[in-house]
Order: structure tokens, then sequence, then C-alpha cells
């Protein structure tokens, strides 16, 4: 019993949170339930605990399920450590590790399940509150979940590239309101962060990473922001992800490969995606789809080169190069003043021989696109055994480089009375240009004799 | 007494801070100040102190006054919950409610005032210290404090409904350096947060929310930052207001409705609104008033569209659609890369069949507007009594709608030497044109025959 | 010893945290070495720990060696105010003033060095480990590093403004992935934080000023980012900095004066910097050099006028008008969206009679500069004793302004294939058209009569 709402999983007198978190947390959120007495109609109200969870190891073999309001969870480190290298190193070098698995405020994610499960069965964390008012201030604060492994058929026939094991870090399964993530460690879960029905949720300065989706907001919602976030999910899954929300906000976030998508908004209105660091190896980095409309994606930069990293090689999310780097099917979008580099190798173009396309308009009107550059490089790609080198050279650029032909707009033949202003020369943009608005990138002249400077350079 | 200068509301051994909190802290503030020596000239300081509120219901009676630089207070927990909500579910519901108050470390602010108190006297927290140097480093961290109720007229007749109780959550009454506001719940206040003379400030993370205003800079200041708060005021007061100020940064805010205004600049300059998402429900959305000069208002997604809930239906903020949904009153401004979505009922304009404004320069000149899309279509508003589904429902859009004659950038006959670039089509834009720049968004072309694409589609 | 893995450096029952708390950290760090097990195969990792350092004054007379992974050190007060000011007051006024030195959880770093040492000397906390795999997850939070006095000469003959004492506050030697450094105070070291081979870093929501340099991420990393600091360096140091990084995302920050410059990209590839403010007092605000390439810099406030207080006044970075408030030498970065203020004396522009060059590609192609707003004022810059006051005044406008003329772009005679879109008039471009596209912001007409609106104003 805590007199001040303030518990510690170390020193509750039932459990052991070391061989099993969950039950202590669960026997915790009795206890919140139990003591608080019913909220009178003066003033006086349930206002919840902070569990904290110190440094250290904790199995959780008991699903955690949340169902009051005002439950802070917070531990004193997000802990994260690559465990995808730990995974790939020679079984002979092991033994000259220097730690073999994620840190911090430790949840090692050991419930029995396999990929494929369900959800709700898998997830170390799960809220589930139905009636009124929507479960509000749940936090999860500065910790970490750690799938500890993957299980499925990994790209190279390595179980733990697969990025599948059936595990969940967290999972918000009714509707909710004012909910915070902040700061945590979600490392090796098949889905790191689910929530939905999500109202005024902060997602905000977590790293997720080596999880086979990173943050998924489902169903529908309203006025939530992603911010600041490192996130990068599995080959087959989404980094951040949002279907039917309204008013949503994804900014300040350094998203690197190897999602499918970076960003993928789905039937998703009026939402912003601005300011963020978009890194990939497939197209379709950003994703528009199943009508999303009125949104904005600007001032971001968007990357696509190639895999660097041996494991994953030849891996690919299947969207060809003629899907664009970023797609849009919807109306009234505007993509303005980002950077997109497209570095690839053309002899990995898919089509092959095909001429990629950056921004693709493949449905919709009124989407308005302008102000945008476009760096197109054909490199010859490498591969390398060490996957923070090799991702580290391939940023700070390839020697054997020479311009790529690209399509930096296509607007479908269907897709009318859209916008494009100064995003590609005239030979780079391709629409209808009766039924659709452009105005072409000036293009660099071609040198000739006798023309000069306007004005006397200093 | 404490031995390491960290101190916890529930185990300091005068006064109850559950009756009164107010007292509490202010006796540990005047611990802090005894105990600590003096300065040396040598270099020992007096570092303050932290006050820990743990999660639970604490009233406040007596205003706290902080007068030394160096204190955090710190809560576990930021505890919002609606209760605009809660305020106007019928009474037999009340029973089925899960919650009825807001929660975390929760302070009931509890002071005898009444609606048109002075702020001075309203504030739970009230900072004020003269001489000099500029109080230091005050942090407010992760608490929640709750107006409990609003007292003055409701627009449906309910004082809950008001958004007036005289409460302010935070006032910084004197010139200030380096302080924090933090993760914090404000909610049911007449004013959230009230800051004066702020230098290098940060208000972040925050959720300020159901309070007649909620961010207000006053006075003068510099070089501060309010950033990734969810914000949203009452129907009379401001969501993020800031006076005389210099090189503000708002950025990566969600501020939702239902404000007068998202961002009301007034006498400010070199300052910076980029990357947030505003959505309001009146013209008005961003006001650069006063003077407001050389600020940049860029990459923003800016959402007007009509109240969808029944209590608040028919209630404005008196501007009318000619006002612009941003008005400049300044110089040298730029407004660059922002989209707009402009969604109203054509038959509750102001004045009625009046063509709104959305991008109005009522003084001033060389403000450079270029590259903004605005996207205006005509709605059926429609009425619910539940606010989130009804938000949700409106933000995802509804069905009956068409295009909505607007002009996107008005210029005043009286400002000149403005520059409008790809902001609106030539019959969108209404500018004197022998006295200002312009360039007008290439307007879709009307169909005809003969024209073809320039390029083959793949 | 703790069980929980939680310490406190004021109840470790070894050594004095007061008198040296360097060595109570590195004898908490032993034990943390000493007692964890070596990771077992299975799953059981080394969780690491938290170090707390409540608020107080703790001297460090030993350097802090971290070499574990999984570190967090975590205080309770970021304990900023300024040193510069109380250096400068007359020592009449130093009796009255109400604190003499920053607080919080404040370390006084009092290693006996002199400006010149070696960083790996002077660094408070010092962070090495070589092997595999890199040292993760070390955080630093919430505390103040306070280097006391500065040592060197000053502009004005008082060494305490010579921003120079060999001190560092934070340096990490070695390749490291996913550390944090949040929330922290630092002031008055001749450097701030010093990362070499940074991977997935969070540097956020610091307080960095009065540094001689404040953020320099060395050697070479990736996929990091710089968010939402307050940032502000010596007139000889930098503000924000990165050498051979690829990936990085530098927003939100509100970096003041006075740096020799506020970003600093030094062969920094597919990086972003967006969303920020910086103000300037010299040329060379945002400076990409040594090849940096297919970087974004887009939605920036970019401020440079006059140094307003007196003992710095006659200082400068040595750079002139021609270099450009934001200079570019590299290929296919985009600039776009920003807003440039020059507000400066033209009898101090460098050189005498100079017009001053905001944008300048000094070497370069495929740069595309586009939709950038510049505005110039000439004023009388004045001196103050009063530093914030003097700030203030000079952010809100002085009186006495006047148009200044400006090169808004200047594109090397050696820089081609270079794109620059309305980011100046005819007038303001100078580059050769024949080798580079260009086409000009439309002049404000010259009034003349005979022409009227195109559509009747409302």
């Amino acid at each position: 019993m805590s007199s001040s709402n303030a518990y510690d999983v170390t020193t509750w007198p039932h459990g052991d949170p070391v061989d099993d978190i969950g039950a202590v947390i669960n026997d915790i959120v009795a206890d919140v339930r139990a003591r608080q007495s019913r909220d009178d109609l003066t003033d006086g109200g349930r206002p919840g605990a902070v569990i904290r969870i110190p440094p250290g190891d904790y199995r959780l073999r008991t699903q955690v399920v949340i169902d009051v309001s005002f439950l802070r969870i917070e531990g004193a480190g997000h802990g994260f450590t690559s465990s995808s290298i730990r995974f790939n190193v020679p079984s002979t070098e092991v033994p000259d590790l220097h730690e073999l698995w994620p840190g911090g405020s430790r949840i090692l994610h050991d419930l029995p399940v396999a990929h494929g499960a369900a959800e709700g069965e898998g997830a170390a964390f799960r809220v589930a509150r139905t009636g009124s008012p929507r479960i509000s201030s749940v936090e999860f604060v500065d910790f970490c979940i750690d799938g500890l492994h993957f299980t499925g058929e990994g790209p190279d026939g390595n179980p733990e590239n697969s990025y599948r094991n059936g595990r969940t870090g967290i999972l918000v399964d009714d509707a909710n309101d004012s909910f915070r993530v902040i700061g945590m460690g979600l490392v090796y879960l098949e889905h790191g962060l689910t929530i939905r029905r999500a109202d005024a949720l902060s997602v905000h300065g977590n790293f997720i990473a080596e999880c086979g989706n990173a943050i998924e907001l489902r169903d529908w919602g309203q006025a939530s922001k992603v911010t600041d976030n490192l996130v990068g999910a599995g080959p087959w899954g989404h980094s951040i992800y949002a279907e039917r929300h309204g008013g949503l906000l994804v900014t300040a976030n350094n998203v690197f490969p190897r999602g499918a998508s970076s960003v993928h908004l789905d039937g998703v209105t009026r939402s912003s995606v601005t300011s963020n660091r978009l890194h990939t190896f497939y197209p379709g980095a950003v994703r528009l789809t199943g009508g999303s409309s009125e949104n904005l994606v600007g001032a971001n930069h968007i990357l696509r080169d190639h895999e660097p990293w041996a494991p994953f090689q030849g891996v690919h999310n299947d969207l060809d190069d003629l899907q664009g780097l970023l797609l849009i099917e919807g109306n009234d979008n505007t993509v303005s003043g980002n950077h997109f580099s497209e570095i690839v190798d053309t002899r990995e173009v898919r089509p092959a021989g095909a001429v990629p396309v950056i921004i693709r308009v493949a449905g919709g009107s009124g989407n308005h696109i302008a102000n945008n550059h476009v760096v197109a490089k054909d490199v010859r790609s490498s591969s390398s055994d060490d996957c923070f080198e090799a991702q580290v050279g391939a940023l700070l650029g390839t020697p054997e480089e020479g311009r790529l032909e690209v399509v930096t707009v296509l607007v479908d033949a269907d897709a009318v009375a859209n916008t494009v202003l100064d995003s590609g020369t005239d030979d780079e943009v391709v629409l209808d240009r009766t039924r659709n608005a452009f105005r072409a990138t000036p293009a660099v002249p071609t040198p000739g004799p006798g023309q000069s400077t306007r004005r006397a350079e200093k």
C-alpha cells in the first residue's frame, strides 16, 4: 500500500517483478482501483497513480491490462541497443560483445505467443475500457519493452531477421483521450505501439526501432501528434501509420529504414506531415491513400537509397518505382517545400528499365504540388556486413554517381484539376496539361555564347 | 527538512496538502529561502529545490507565491480529462460515468475568486520577484491544475460552458529568464498560463484545453519557444497569444478549437509560426496585429470549419469572414507554404452573401505571401450532442460538399508594396496590381479539344 | 548498494558529492559495472542504472568516465541563470543581486584545466568505450553543468567575457548509439556538448548558452536529431555544428546570438534544418561547407542584426558581408520557404561600401533556392549596458530604419547548374543566367496611372 499513490514495482509486497512484472503491475492497478473512492459530485476525483520501474530486467509473463484513467507507468531508461546487430554477429564474436541485450528499465516481453497471434493476445500492455468517458491520461514514459526474439522466417533464413513474433509493446484497444507515450524504447516487437481511436494523443521522444511496425494509429481519431521520435520499422511494416484520422500532426520525426513506408496515411484528412526527415530503402516512403484529403506534406527531407546491409539485400516492399516515392490517392492535398533524394542503382529499378517516379498522383483532384526539389542519382549499390558503417557510408555518398532520369511528378490520366508548380522541369513532369495546371521549374540553360550575367558580380 | 533539497508535499511536516497544498508549498518555499545561505563570491550558489507532488487530489486554498530561482515543482501525471463533456452529460447519465474529474497530480484550484477577478488574485501559482537578476529557472512539470467549475454565463445558459471563473493556473508577473512549463495539464481555468516579460522561456509538451485562454505571453519578451503543445481555448479567448515579443518560436503545436484565435501575435517581430496544425471554428485563426513585422508563418495546416457541438452552436468570435482566416496588419511578414482549408456553410457566412477571405493584408507593406494552397468547401453544417464524435465526423469529411468561392488573398487598398505569389488564381486574389507585386497560381484549364500531354505517360 | 539500480549521489556511502561529485559518480559506475552479471545468452541483460542528482551544489574535481551502456544521470533542475550578466555588473551592485550563480542540480566544473586544454582532459563527463557493440543508451537529463569562470582574454579585457576556460560539459569520445541529452543546462563552458560518431542521438530540450561552443557533432554520424533547444554560443564558436553526418534533423531550435554561426554543417549530407529560429550578429548564420550536399534548409526564420551590448561591440566573427548570411559550398541542396531579416548599419558593413549578400552559393551545382523572402533594413546600431533590454529593444525594432540594398542571392561564377526561383527580384539576384536557372520574384511596380485592380475590392 502506498500512501501517496506512487508505487514502485520493486517494493510492492506481492509478486516478484523480476519473474513477472505483468502480474505485479496488475496487482498494483487493482490496488489503485480498489482504494480510490468513487468521485464525489462536488469535486473530489480519482487521481490515479504512478508506477515506477527502476532500471533492471523484468520478465513479463502476464499481460498488463489497464482500465483506469490517470495512470502513469514510468521507467528510468529507454534502454535501446541494437539487437539486430547482435543477432547477426558470428557466434565466435559473441563472447567479445560488451552486452547482448537492451537495458534500461527493461521489460522482457515473454508472453507465450507466436507470430500471427491476435494483437490483443500478444500485447505486453493492453489498455481496454469501454463506456463513458473515454479512458484518459494514461502515460507510458521512459522504459523499454524488448520483444527478445523474432521467430518468423527471415529473408536470409535467420528468424531473428523476420520482424515477426506476434508481440506488441503497447496496445490501446478502446477510444481514449489525452494519452502520452513519451521517451520509450521499443525493440524487437512485431508491433511497437498500436492505438485505436485516439483523441489528443502525444507520441513524443520515443525510440521505436527494430520493430515490425512502429507506430500505428488505428480505426479513427483526431487532434493527435506524433513528434520528435526516432523510428524504424521492418521491411514489411509501417513506421508511422494512421487511418481515418483528422487533425493529426506528424512533425520533427527522424524516420529511418527499413519500413515499407515512412509515413502512411489512409483515409486521413486535414492533417500535417512537416519538418520530418524520412529515409527509406523502397518506393512509397510517404503514402496518402484511401481518399486522404486536405493534408499538408511540407518541409520534409525524403530520401530513398538502397539497403546496404547484406542480410536484407534483395528484400523489397514490392512496390515498383512507378508508384512514386510519395503517392497520393485523394483530393486537395498540399505537397510543398520538400526535398527528395532518389539515390538508386538503375539496374535495380522495378520494372526493369522504368523511369522512377518521385511524386505520383494516382487519383484525385485539387492536389497542389509546389516548390519541391528532386535530386536523383544513379549509384552502384554496395553491400556490407556492418550495418552501421554501411549506412553511414551510403549517407555520406558513394563515389560512382551519375544523374538519374526520373519523372518528378506523374499525374495519372484520370486525376484531373490538380496543380503542379515548380516541382520539375518541362521534361520531368508528366500530366495532362489540358486538365491540370502546370508550371515547370525553369531548366538550367544549355551553355551558349553571347549571354551575360545581368548584374556585375562582386 | 530535507537534506537533499528534494521535497514531497505529502511528507512535509507542516500543513495538510490534501486540504491546502498552497499553504504547504509556501511553507516549503520559505524553508528553501531560509536554509540556503547567501551565495558566496567564489562560486557557491543557492541551488533551489524540487517540490514533488505525487498523484492525488490536492485542494489549493492559498495562492502559492514563488520568489526564488531554481525551483522545480513536479508532479507525476498531467491528469487531463474533459470536464466539458462531463458538465454537459444529462444528470441521469452521471452515475454511469467512470470518472467525473481530472486526475493525475491534481491541484483543485479553490481560491475564492469570481470571474472578473484580477489575475494576480486568481492565480493558483504566482511568480513575483523584482530586482536583479531576473528570477530564473523556475520549472512547472507534469501536474494538473483544475479550475473545477466555470461560473460565468454560458452561451446555452450553462455556467460550466462560460469559460469564466476568474481563475488562472500559473501567472508569472515579473521579468524572468529560462523558465520551463513542461508536460502540464491545465483545465477549466479562465487563464491557463500567463507569463509577462519572458526571456528564453520554454512552454513544451503541455495539454492546455477547456480554458478561457491557454497561453498568453504578455508585456514583452524575447527568444522564447512554445512547442509541441496540445492547446484549445474558449470562444472568446486566446489559444496562443504573444504581445511585443521578438524571436519567439511557435512550432509543432496542435491547436484545436474553440479559441477566438489559434495564434495571435500583437506587436510581435522577427518571430516564427511554423509546422503547426491550427484548427478553428471562426475567422481570424492566425492574427498578426499591432504592427507585427518580419514574422514567418510557414508550413502550417490551418483549418476552419463549423462548431459541430450543440451547446456552442451559434457562438462566434464576432469577426466577419472578410477579416481573413489569417490577418496581417504589419510589415515585411512572410506567409509561405501553408495549407488552408475553409470548410463553411455559405448560409452562415458573415456578412450574409460575402465571399470569405482567407489571407487578408489589412495594412502594411513588404509582406510576402507565397506558395499557399487554399481549399474551400461549402458544407451543410451539422449538430451533435456528442462533442468527440461530432468533431471526428466533421474532420473526416461531411458528405454534402461543394466548392466554395473565396478570395484567397485580399490586400487592402492602403496596403502597398506587398508581394503575392502562387497563392490563388487570377480570379481569387484581390489587390491593386499597380502597387503590389502579383503572380497568379495558374488556373486549372477548362477542358478543350486538341491539346495533349507533353510526354507519354508510363 | 542499491537494490533497485537507482542511485542517489547524496546517499551513496562513499565519498562526498558536495566536495567531489565526480569521484562519487565514478564509484557508483564501478558498482554498476561490478554487480551486474554478464549477460546470459538466453535473454538476461545488464540493465544499467539511474544516478540521481537532487538540487544542490556539487563540485566536480574528478572527471567522470562512463564506459557502461544504459546509464541515466538525472537531475531535477537545469539551473540556468545568466553568469554573463553577473560578471558584467559593477561590483557595487553585486551585493544587491538576488543570486550570483546558476543553480538547480548544479555541478561546479572545477577540473584544473586552462583554456587550450585537450577536450579529453577538460570534460566534466567523458564517455569512452571502444569495442562492439557501440556504447548505447547513456542519458543526461535535467541537470546543470557550470564552468564557473571564463579565463581567457575577453574582447573588453574581462576574462569572464572570453568564452574560454578549457572546460567541456559532456564529451562522448567513441562511437555511440541511442544517446539522449535532454533538459540540461550548460553554462560557462568552452564546449558545452561534444559528441563524436553519433548514431540515433537525441539532443532535445536543453538550454545551452553562454558557452564558447554549444553543440558539436564531430567526426561522423547518422540519423540523429537536435530538436527544441535554446542555444547560444560565443562569438568565436559554434551554436550547432555537425561534420560528416548523414540524416541529421535540426528542427524547432531557438538559436540566439552570439555564435560565429547558428547552424554549421561541414561535409554533411541528406540532412534537414527546418522550422528553426536562428538569430546572429554576424554573417554566416547558416553554413553548408565542405561539400555538404542534398540538405534541406526550409521554413526557418534567420535574422541578423547588430550586437547591442556594450562589452561585445566591435567583436566580429571576421566573415565579411559578401560571404552571405547563408553560405553554400556543396551540391544539390534545397533552400526553401525561409524568411531572412538583415538589419544592419551600413556604416559597419564589411568591406566598407559592399552590398551585403544574403544567400551565397560559393561553389557547387544542383542547388535549388526557391521561395525565400529577404527583408533588409539600414539601422543606426545602438549600444546598451543592459544586455536583455538592449536585445528586446533591438528585436522589437529600432526607429531609424531605411531599406538596405542587398544581393539576395549570389551564385559564384564557377558554381553552375543551380536554380534560383522567387528569391529576389531581377535586380537583387546575381548569377550567370547562361549557366543557372533563374526566375525573379516579380518586383513591386512603380506606381503609374491607368491601371486598376483586377477585381473589385470588398
